[in-house]
């Protein structure tokens, strides 16, 4: 008896040859798939302790965030229509007031956000990483995790040192059965100097955890570099060595070809989240390029500050759609290329490929099943189509992570929902009042 | 007694002030709007034969959508990936293969995802306009009905003359307890003589209809228009004096200070769909400077061929964010702009801004209730932020059109889900069959 067999339903696998699976069932054993195949020959080869009816369903592989700010779910809709440096003044501002606890709660409203809209598995750059750790522990979701590095600016108060992140991740890589990653996280070339950089570098050599760095995001960033050192940011890490391939580079939405050229040759994981960057008018990540040039793009959320959701399935729409805007040209990207950004491509960004990102025999179980009888999807015919254009987070029906079922018909198992909703509006209106924002109090109604 | 009373709900009226309403009531009466006002005073003067608990809604008017092609649900998925000129070819190519029941049950199939997705009256543009209005009839919705006027290329063998979209818009003009508004809908400058247009002009100015029309929405459109005419669709919409308060112009994606200008002093409503023009690869209509001059914007969908689904709650995300990147400033648009565009604008747009587009005393009663006690909304204190960048269709819970409960928890009462959904599968997969298309039902698994 195995543990889980998911039966009959239509599996996008994410497999080189971009087959799709019409009738397929998929078993679970102790965390692992151990066979997927059409439902007739796997379902006389196997029995379950739980079976699954996919019938209705498309299932893929567990989504990958391949960057977030998790806690900052507390931020929703409190930095709308401003400018770059306004936006992280306020963050700022108001992180200097962040609490571990604050942390903990706004991590766990982003697991449950996460969990309800598909997603397995993300990379978070943050504060208190321990806290994440413990919402982690409670929703079992996977991540892979920075203590972010801030030398210069940044909020008050909060351990931002290298030291901090090196003990973090050198204490919790490898944990919770191993669906912990750790990482290490300078900032970006504006808040870390030079020899930060270097420190972190060699760091990240003897240790071998892999490095998780904002690169190229606005233009005031572009500014500053030019200003401290004469160049790009691109072409300063290049110049100190630090451009690799266990480098995972968020955002650069401003990359020339030979800047591509760079990136492609040291292998560097490029991160892109197209909403954020349309809402803070920063500009469109030149990915199609990237990805003809072979350079691995995943995809992610940002935190809820900029976007202001966490719904990877949303954020595949609009990756898609930006990239034939940018080249005035249709077929700049499919929705399969984005399929893999969101799946197997994360994988890789994050160093885990050979455990998750698809669907195949070996890998662990992380997988989603969305919901196909709905309007909206309807008629059925191109299924990748119908995931990343038609669909959104709230058509995710069912999710497992590392085998074991954390939500069932939009059930999430593993975490108490109406706790968190009403822990959480407290926990906002409390930073909130705390930091000094008196105006924005005036609009929250007190109980939910 | 009244009909229905909704209680406790945080209103947005869409009123001139912004204001939002904390804990407020509706009441419904005869199918209008009788009472708007704090619970505590509507809840003593007034009860209902249903009472609606909206104590975890944000109430907003019902969502108007100015350009779809209703039917076109049985495209989605079909027209990815290709250009506009090609795009058109194989519309118009299975379009010709086209009879009235496609044309009933694709309607219905979209009737179906707008009332799901909070869309109680939509401005559609299409052939066998009859059979929309028995969609509409079924399902209890508001719409503005223009039947294709094409001269020029076209599918073959639908009637697409000014007498038959003139026949129907003098037969179907305030149907249905007056839902039904209709207009005149030559498809555009590029498929219409100048002749023609003249005579569309002056038959709208005799019978008072309306006008819904494509302008300027490709650079093809451009390029003829540029070799035919010398000029640009604006400019020679302009010159032949077509440009008036009751023209709907869909699209506007190519609009220079000189065009804007000839729009605003022709009063011209013009429809932005940002969705569609960004998977064609056209380009960002500049919609806030079109705000900024004071010219109705209006938002749509276009048809599931081209998007690939009818939810406006995402149209809106869309359009919000398209604004701050065309214009490098992340304080192009608002949440509000934005949710203006959707509801009173699109009123105004269609000319039935004194029946709907707003929850006040004195307006039919078209109301769309979204929940907000799910982890994406959270915290509750932005309420416009959270409608327009947070919640998606799905998170729209009730529907009331024309003071008719038409969902109610998600369950559409007027119409057959499960019989729609089976039905226009078989509907789709038989107009690809004849036309054609066998490539593509090679990936249709034969059941649903």
């Amino acid at each position: 008896m195995s543990d889980i067999i998911i039966r009959r339903g239509i599996i996008v696998p994410i497999t080189e040859d971009r087959k799709v699976l019409e009738k397929g069932s998929i078993v679970v054993e102790e965390g692992k798939i151990i066979a997927v195949g059409p439902d007739e020959t796997i379902s006389k080869e196997y029995s379950a302790d739980v079976e699954i009816d996919a019938s209705k369903h498309i299932v893929i592989p567990g989504l990958i965030n391949t960057h977030t700010h998790l806690a900052m779910t507390l931020f929703r809709g409190v930095m709308d229509n401003i400018s770059g440096i306004e936006w992280l003044e306020r963050a700022w501002s108001i992180e200097s007031n962040l609490t571990r606890d604050d942390v903990y709660w706004g991590s766990l409203l982003g697991c449950l956000e996460m969990i309800k809209s598909g997603t397995t598995c993300f990379a978070d750059h943050y504060f208190f990483m321990e806290a994440v750790i413990d919402a982690i522990q409670g929703s079992s979701m996977r991540a892979a995790l920075a203590q972010a590095i801030i030398e210069e600016g940044g909020p008050e108060g909060l351990d931002t040192t290298l030291e901090g992140s090196l003990k973090f991740a050198k204490r919790y890589n490898g944990a919770l059965n191993g669906r912990i990653t750790c990482m290490l996280g300078p900032h970006s070339v504006y808040a870390c100097s030079q020899e930060l950089l270097n420190e972190v570098k060699g760091s990240a050599e003897e240790t071998g955890l892999r490095i998780h760095i904002y690169l190229s995001e606005s233009r005031s960033e572009l500014e500053i570099i030019k200003q401290r050192y004469g160049t790009t940011p691109i072409r300063l890490l290049n110049k100190i060595g630090f451009l690799s391939p266990y480098l995972l580079a968020a955002h650069v939405v401003f990359a020339d070809e030979e800047e591509i050229d760079l990136l492609k040759r040291g292998s560097v994981k490029v991160n892109h989240n197209p909403i954020c960057k349309m809402k803070g008018g920063h500009g469109i990540s030149p990915v199609a390029k990237m990805i003809r040039k072979g350079i691995n793009v995943s995809i992610g959320t940002d935190g809820a500050g900029s976007n202001n959701n966490l719904d990877l399935l949303e954020e595949m729409k609009f990756a898609t759609l930006l990239q034939p805007l940018a080249e005035q040209d249709p077929r700049a990207i499919s929705a399969w290329d984005v399929l893999e950004m969101a799946t197997v491509r994360g994988a890789i960004a994050l160093g885990i490929e050979k455990e998750v990102g698809s669907i195949e025999v070996g890998k662990k179980a992380d997988i989603v099943l969305v919901r196909r009888d709905k309007p909206h999807m309807i008629p059925l015919h191109n299924v990748p189509s119908l995931i990343v254009y038609s669909a959104n987070g709230n058509d995710v029906d069912t999710v497992i992570i590392d085998g074991k079922i954390v939500m069932k018909d939009r059930n999430v198992l593993t975490l108490d929902e109406e706790e968190i909703i009403n822990r959480t509006q407290c926990i906002f209106e409390n930073l909130l009042e705390r930091s000094g924002f008196k105006t924005f109090l005036d609009r929250i109604p007190r109980r939910i």
